[in-house]
């Protein structure tokens, strides 16, 4: 059954990898899945034909068969569960890089985005100035610990599993920042996740939808 | 094997249902499960030995024989796919099920944790008045579209599942602003969630925790 998932059809990063299909994108080149693209105009994805896909009016939805589903978190599941090469066959074992999946998206990410808020929504206001430390100093209480678990390990739980690519997506968002240069094994270990020929193949179908070119290779 | 869980010795709503222990409760009340708990103090959440299981310092966590678990998505997703009642049988309306929790801790609970960060940690910076309603109206964006999703429908998906009880509890740590009460159906849907047996139970084994109390009934 054919795949089909939607993205942005003018990304507001000019498809740098930061839009939420690229997660999508990724877990399909590690499972070595084919999918299609249908790009969604910032109008259409607040229209009914969309917000019956995904209630919340964002990209990407994922659609295979009778099956829609929104949320990258549950999709990147979906494709995991599926097929073979993002989850450990061993119970607890994928119990625990399903943890670092919820991770990913409960504990590290939500400071990210309040952070991204911060600049985004409220750059211009008065208060911008004097508040953004205490929103970075935020992120930096997860990071620290993160680093920590992380260690001198190449990934999160044993070998790379779906728990690495989420957090690894969610990090993605501090790179320009700098602030994961504080912490050299976070930044050797998004560095891995980016070296991934999935994760590559992945970014340039990503960019090429931005940039009008068809990825090369 | 039994079932171990940790939550907050002293919890910080004096054991109100907010401290996330109660999802984990919750979902083992669902699925007629006993556990114990084990209680830590802010002090011992921050130690090497608690630590080990919990890499960000939080509660709950979840033991059973070798496997520990952290996250309350992971272990309320680990209790439902090892116990029926809480996600159903047949793949797609599972996958259906599953989404729900996503959305509600990746997409509905980050701006709710922005608001009482507002609150809680910022409320008294002098930007504090200003800025209240700016987060205020970015948890409404959500609530409208999650209300216009759930109309008049009892369940997000169907029966009752993992995800309304993930969605559910997120949706509680508004219930104190009344913002919720501007959206009727979410005020009904928090009231079912929260008039289960297995939720009260769950709640009244909290506060029992933290008035010394045994729960009654």
């Amino acid at each position: 059954m054919t795949i089909t998932i939607t993205a942005f059809e003018r990304s507001p990063d000019g498809g740098k990898g930061l839009a939420r299909d690229a997660r999508v994108r990724w877990a399909l080149e590690e499972v070595g899945q084919p999918y299609e693209v249908r790009l969604v105009s910032f109008r259409a994805m607040k229209e009914p034909a969309h917000l019956a896909l995904h209630p919340f009016g964002q990209i990407p939805t994922y659609e295979e068969g009778d099956l829609a589903l929104f949320e990258t978190g549950s999709i990147v599941f979906h494709i995991a569960g599926h097929h073979v090469g993002l989850l450990p066959d061993d119970p607890d074992a994928r119990a625990r890089a399903i943890t670092w999946m919820f991770a990913a998206l409960s504990t590290v990410e939500p400071p990210i985005l309040e952070l991204a808020n911060a600049r985004l929504l409220e750059g211009d206001k008065p208060w911008s100035r004097e508040r953004l430390p205490l929103v970075v100093d935020r992120v930096r209480d997860r990071l620290k610990q993160l680093s920590a678990r992380l260690g001198r390990a190449d990934w999160l739980a044993g070998g790379f599993s779906a728990g690495d690519l989420m957090m690894v997506s969610v990090l993605l968002r501090l790179k320009p920042s700098g602030i994961l240069d504080e912490y050299a094994n976070l930044a050797a270990y998004l560095a891995r996740g980016e070296a991934r020929p999935a994760y590559k193949r992945a970014f340039d179908a990503q960019l090429a939808v931005n940039t009008g070119k068809p990825p090369t290779g």
